[in-house]
């Protein structure tokens, strides 16, 4: 099943509801515990926007976590990964623009696929973590590297409004274990891996992270980029694409200064 | 005006309140926009328990940001200041114990003067941070130094469960510039230091911050800690104190393993 997130046009309501053969259905309920009902009305495709397909609780990503081939896995996953947050103020929903950040002229694009946690979770084993899951998207985990401090600390770089594009939707019904993630820059093919080339398997990084902390439903976890993400400027367009969920594209503006506008 | 979350002993519900005179009354509404009345009831301090004051939306702090006198201050406040994320599950009140995680037998505390957002901010300048505070209250910002990154990342060191006490109240009349920032440790004095000795201002901090992403109510910013921050083991007890706001009481215990339990 496919969750979405939509305004109707010349709307300014926020509708929750499910992707069907017959258009977008609107639902009332909880998405997350099963507990929502269609409410009976549908919409087309041109007669909504899309917005993302939740407000995340937290957005967490690990840093550098894929290569280029099976092969080059390392023989051990490394005992600390490194994890970050991203502010939930950097959400948006594809169709909106990126903004670059005054100060800079390119922030970078990194397509992920996006595990969306479904019930509290704590002390998972990996064996456990599938049934924590509600469902995946696509997330574009952009940053600006020319505000990553020296010492390490990228939380600035990663911080600024419009940074973390997800969706186009959450699928709950997708297997993540043969799943590709690709990103396309004006329409050229940058990005194109699979999951298996991830250093920290997924169910190892959720299950690592609920050691940690007490996971809640609505907690996203971006889970790395494939090799191949490259620095983006004004008027570019970007899609961030794992087949089985959708294509996430946004397009790219520099930000007017303040004292400019 | 001193805002408080607490559940009457003996209930599992949690009410919103104030602090008078005459003892703790609940209100219902939206203590951010003033939208708000009390209910008529009241408690006294020994029938209720107290909770954090709020659960925040994002939890952000900033590094190393005191110096031990003024005349230490450095002549330029730093480009881009260490700031850092928190996850709001890390959050507890006062009374509640901060638990030591499996793999280390120590971590810090760290007494720090919290800034509540009150309002939607983007672009603040310095002088306009005031009027989008919504008041202030106490933080212990625990760290386990031993899950720090060895490339800076403090991601993990600072996510557990329990590491970030708050309150025991949001104070609204407060005035920050004359305020000092304390911690005692088994009763010991441990830091004792003025606002004063902030190496980015908070004003300055809040507007730059401000500047990468847009705030909204309820957003928690943790100004840094004096010097004086020592490790804590089980069995200590900690109490960080800022004079006009209150004291933030924790107890400090080792946890137990899942499989000794």
């Amino acid at each position: 099943m496919k969750f979405i997130r939509f305004k109707p046009k010349n709307s300014q309501t926020i509708l929750q509801g499910i992707v069907t053969d017959m258009g977008f259905k609107p639902i009332a309920g909880d998405m997350f515990t099963g507990d929502w009902e269609v409410t009976g009305n549908f919409y087309t495709a041109d007669s909504i926007k899309i917005l993302e397909p939740l407000t995340p609780r937290h957005v967490i990503g690990i840093g550098a976590n894929y290569v280029a081939e099976p092969n080059d896995l390392p023989a051990k996953v490394p005992d600390l990964p490194v994890f970050f947050y991203k502010p939930v103020s950097s959400v948006i929903g594809g169709g909106k623009p990126i903004v670059i950040p005054e100060g800079t002229s390119e922030v970078k694009f990194e397509s992920e696929l996006a595990v969306v946690m479904g019930k509290r979770a704590s002390d998972l084993s990996e064996e456990e973590v599938t049934d924590y899951i509600f469902g995946y998207t696509v997330a574009n985990d952009v940053t600006a590297p020319k505000f990553f401090h020296d010492d390490g600390h990228w939380t600035v770089g990663k911080s600024f409004d419009t940074f973390t594009p997800l969706g186009p939707c959450i699928e709950t019904d997708f297997n993540p274990d043969g799943a590709r993630v690709e990103a396309y820059l004006n329409g050229e093919k940058k990005q194109d891996s699979p999951t298996a080339n991830m250093i920290v398997p997924m169910r190892k990084m959720v299950a690592y992270l609920s050691s940690v902390m007490t996971l809640e439903a609505g907690d996203v976890i971006l889970t790395g980029s494939p090799l191949g993400a490259e620095m983006i400027t004004d008027d570019d367009y970007i899609i961030c694409s794992v087949k089985g969920i959708g294509d996430l594209q946004n397009p790219v503006v520099q930000k007017v200064s303040a004292r400019s506008r």
